[in-house]
């Protein structure tokens, strides 16, 4: 569990559910949105087929980053499809009319480039890091992929086996992945976010030829993703390359708006507990159900991205202090917030005992924190030092080229536009104490709360 | 919660959320499937259109139960439109082109009979009540309010003001029924048994005129129904009316086969509180997802009905001996199987302590019943009786036909047929002591489980 400051840093989130990532290499994790001072010149237009485009220069050196975001995640598969998302992230890598199976990927190794894909609720993504002469081979074969693939039973069967296995290890074989699986799908309710993003296995097993084609017929189409660019190029570059690669592709139907199932009011305190021999140290994490930068009124993910900052960002947090630093039970214990989402998204809090302390003391001050922060608030100076931090985590962020083409690709996913992207850090400022008091009390209360516990051994029972 | 038995009995499920019941009148619960001595010599046969029809003779006395049944329940509803099949159940009682709103209930009264309708997971049902002689007027009124209702915009508003009000008044004011919500959400982490019948309320509100035309010209077809007769009444007199009546129907087109989303392995404990000044008594819960007659092997159901029995059918059940009589910690305590479902059910233990018994005694001690049956299993004895109570069931089954015509209705509108009623006692007779112990150790795994507790005042925290 990572600080969004973490993040911006370039941290992966490699232990989160939230992403399924493709091999050959790990991707960059999607960050959260940010602002992009004037010198970054971002422009975005549209193709005529309806695919949009932005494009970041970033002339410090000869690489550029190219990716393409489709507007479809797991939260959008049909009932009884999980996993179809994430499946077709896969079969984006085989064979279509044009290339066989493995020549895309050898193409970009052949250049020294580096590529990769994943999947989250909201989104999937494709790309590509290369020289800029490679630009317009990348969009070329990335173009041909929207809509050339050959979906045979044979091809299906084959990465369905590797989806299952893939489940299997990354999952089934972890007891902290099987224990945050179950916690949003007792979290959550109503809304799609309860279903993994790599599926139930039951139903990645029965997914088939005609679902595929069905799906990619759906949502693979122009008019259905956004493309970024980000480095070494000029933005008429791309929009010439851009326009003799994609704009050949035909715009789809237009696609229904996402309105997806919501959660009902929640009422009840719930606990998921997964005992196994597996786990050495015990550990738990608190969530709750609370607004997106999409899905919230204006200024409130703003009021909780500063909240899980000064609650549990990192080492300068209340619960780190309190908890690891000052009483010294906790070997770990933070807050997180998930911000860039389409729907609403969770807000939590966690933390691991340390030596003879008890999982139930760590919780304890946990909660403690978690009341303090309702009933007072936030000082002044915690406030403004976190919209420091999160100013200065820009810096790091426009460092690296990727985490600016990830920051505007996730907002652009889940429905959010550049000027969000580029007056985000206004808005920071702008978070009064007042603020982040009332999303804390209106949000953060323990009897309406999900708690997963992650525990040594069987308890007692049968 | 009451035993299966006490349902067979007649025993009204009246706390219930799976039955979602219209005035004027309280429905008869649905029971659930038995076997029916050759004297009833029950018929069934399809009308062209593809309707079926089940006629079950009873002759004491100068009465009739008709009752049409719809294969469509809200576990069929689309996702976010929860509560349509509710919704529908309410517009059905609207204005036809041949008749105005409330003409039918006023035809049934005024010759004393009674009329209901009732909604569930996986159907909604109509019935009337009356003499003979009403039978085909009965008929004609419902053969009309399946395919012409008027479907306005006026009518859609006003009616949906009546759900959402009785959402407020029968589930919102009630912390029981609260609680029941939301543990349905947590132990189902896929199904859709865990939408709440009448709906989400945030969902209730958008329900439109489009959504419900769109319903009704799916799902209430000749073809997606059961006639179910039963009373004094003789098959070719029923034949003859039906093809008269509902035989003039147009058949609808194929629906697909009701296959839905199904559950994953489970792999945690799970809790869910809810505590309420309201509340003056504490009590609490525990559920597993087990197989129904429809969903599971040969024999489990009918192991999963005697287990129930046995654990906590009644006054002669070990929880209620154990807990209740011998220990006297306990209220209540007891144990029910809903075996009547398309998919997978649910099996509940409960109790609610007595005097100065704490909860937490009352769940240790329920708790380890469940530990010994399934270590130890079921003694011959009990078996017997078990199964003898539930032969005597049918003798009281059989003295009220409205219970015949729940129990074949219900069978067919989950996937059974009237041979599965027929045989149901044979079956049952034949399940062994091994076979009760071996549901029981499958399925009764306390760290699988989803417990609610209903707690009389505010917890710590905030």
């Amino acid at each position: 569990m990572t600080s969004r400051i973490e993040w911006l840093r370039g941290t992966l989130l490699a232990t989160s559910l939230a992403f399924v990532v493709t091999s050959p290499v790990l991707a960059e994790s999607p960050v959260l949105p940010n602002t992009v001072p004037a010198e970054f010149k971002v422009t975005d237009f549209l193709l005529d087929n309806g695919m949009e485009v932005v494009v970041i220069p970033d002339h410090r050196a000869p690489i550029v980053t190219h990716m393409v975001w489709y507007k479809i995640g797991s939260a959008d598969e049909p009932p009884g499809k999980s996993g179809i998302a994430h499946f077709f992230e896969h079969l984006m890598f085989k064979a279509t009319t044009n290339h066989a199976a493995g020549e895309f990927d050898r193409a970009v190794s052949d250049i020294g480039g580096s590529n990769n894909a994943f999947t989250s609720y909201d989104y999937t993504a494709f790309h590509e890091t290369v020289a800029p002469s490679a630009l317009e081979l990348m969009m070329s074969f990335e173009a041909d992929r929207m809509r050339n693939l050959i979906l045979t039973d044979d091809v299906i069967k084959t990465e369905r086996d590797v989806i299952l296995e893939e489940r299997r290890s990354r999952i089934d074989n972890s007891p902290e992945a099987v224990l945050d699986e179950e916690v949003d799908a007792t979290l959550w309710q109503n809304q799609p976010y309860r279903i993994p993003v790599i599926g139930w296995m039951q139903e990645m097993q029965q997914l088939n030829r005609v679902d595929a084609t069905a799906f990619y017929d759906k949502y693979y189409r122009p008019n259905n993703a956004v493309l970024i660019v980000a480095g070494d190029v000029e933005p008429d570059t791309v929009r010439a390359l851009a326009e003799k690669t994609y704009g050949k592709v035909a715009r789809g139907p237009d696609l229904p708006p996402r309105i997806r199932p919501v959660e009902p009011e929640q009422n009840t305190k719930r606990t998921v507990t997964l005992s196994d021999a597996r786990v050495s140290v015990p550990s738990f994490s608190t969530q709750w159900v609370v607004p997106s930068y999409h899905s919230g009124k204006p200024g409130e993910a703003e009021a909780l991205d500063l909240l899980a900052e000064i609650l549990g960002g990192g080492n300068r947090s209340r619960l780190y202090q309190a908890l690891v630093v000052q009483q010294g039970i906790a070997s770990s214990a933070g807050a997180f917030f998930q911000g860039t989402m389409l729907d609403d998204t969770n807000f939590t809090v966690y933390g691991a005992p340390r030596g003879d302390a008890r999982i139930s003391d760590v919780e304890a001050a946990v909660d403690a924190e978690v009341v303090r922060i309702v009933k007072d608030g936030v000082t002044p100076s915690e406030l403004e030092k976190a919209k420091d931090r999160y100013v200065r985590s820009m810096i790091f962020a426009r460092d690296k080229q990727d985490s600016m083409a990830n920051i505007y690709g996730s907002t652009l996913a889940t429905g959010g536009n550049v000027q969000d992207v580029q007056q985000w850090t206004d808005r920071i400022r702008k978070v009064t104490a007042d603020e982040v008091k009332a999303v804390a009390a209106r949000y953060l209360v323990l009897a309406r709360s999900t708690t997963g516990y992650l525990l040594p051994q069987q308890q007692a029972g049968n």
